[in-house]
């Protein structure tokens, strides 16, 4: 089985909710670590690196959880997948 | 659960109380590691970057302490939070 | 016997499939670690770094997975084999 | 209990005593590591970065002793403070 | 007695074989990890930095499997021996 | 009690004795690692950074045998002393 | 006692003997381990930055197998020493 274990994504968030409010919200979405940068604040938004980590992540509830909250997924800048047995 | 792991924070302090005494009031919140570096000094405040570690950090709790100082939080800069079982 | 641990690959891809369903794919070509960084997105492609870590790589059937998919391998940029009896 | 575990300062030093006898006076204040590296040597005086390490450490009695050496305490760059129970 | 443990070669290959095929034609010429860096692609030719690591490597034969190849050999870049009895 | 376990040096050095001769004169004061970088060298003279690590070194000796030597110490840029009960 | 335990030097060195011929030479000087780099190559000689790493090296031997082979010792960058008594 292939299992998602590491994502980088380039976010915009409006700024409620926030920083810490969306952090947790991603990390409702299963089992993992979430690390996210402020990377530009404007005045209506902000930019944010999220760097999601776990044993087997699922992107696509990621993904609606995102857009939930109403903020965008601008890219996706780095994945990490695994297909060793043991790890 | 999810629980809030660090904080990463841009925090402009009067002169008083001194850092020593404002790191020790943000460590009173719960038990957790505090780390403070002065980025510049000012002829009335001083701008801090301020650095939370713990195992389940109360981010209300903070920022609270941090007002009731007189001091006002500018920015979360980084946040990382935690939903693993074990880590 | 001589192995193939790891290959560092540049990759063009068309936007779809996605970056993810791109390294689940190679992940399925045999045990492996599949780590992809986006470098850049234009209109139509998607210009990859992509590095795969596995004790003993099938380079051929990588390679048949990424036409396969519509991409194509620019170059192979790093390459480590091993005739070491135990690593 | 909140202890005081690291502090960065900045201090300006007449030539006597010497850094190894000021770096020594600093460490008989309590059962810690100290680090001294002298930025600048001016005619009469040195500008010295100041690393002290312990597992609670008292900040008066260390700026009472910078003072009785007859050195001034610039600032103070980073402090780091821990409640946490076991470290 | 003495063991050649390490060498970085700058070596200069023609495109057949691949990077792939010459790492592992270098790896069959003794117990040794084989890492390929190609820097630089040209219209026939590519420039290699080839790292060879083993406990006891054989230049000669390494020479000679390059050679063979149609590869040249341009310059040693290091080299690391050892007469230590264990290591 | 305060050790000092750390020093790092700016030693000028005329060229005999040796750097090797210098350095094992230095280690002879006492249990010690010390480490000799020339920076600079002049038609009589050596700049030297001289770093010496041991669990309680005694500067007088050092300096003495600096002094010995015929090399005169610069600058001391670098002290490190330690006062924990067990390091 | 005082013991040699790492050497740095720059050497320049005819084409002959080749560098790791050379290398294995100064290794069979005692129980050692030897880095050589090669930093600059021209017509007739090599100029070379050497490592030697070993317990208990002898300098003289080293520095007479230089000089037999025909190279020469330009300088001795970097020296360290021990009188720790386990190290």
């Amino acid at each position: 089985m292939v299992r998602l274990k590491h994502l980088r994504l380039d976010v915009l968030k409006p700024h409620h909710p926030s920083v810490i409010e969306f952090s947790k919200i991603l990390a409702e979405q299963g089992e993992c670590r979430v690390r996210v940068m402020v990377l530009e604040m404007d005045e209506k938004t902000e930019t944010l690196e999220v760097e999601i980590e776990g044993s087997n992540l699922d992107f696509d509830q990621i993904q609606s959880a995102i857009s939930a909250i109403g903020a965008s997924l601008h890219s996706i800048d780095a994945v990490e997948v695994d297909s060793a047995k043991s790890t």
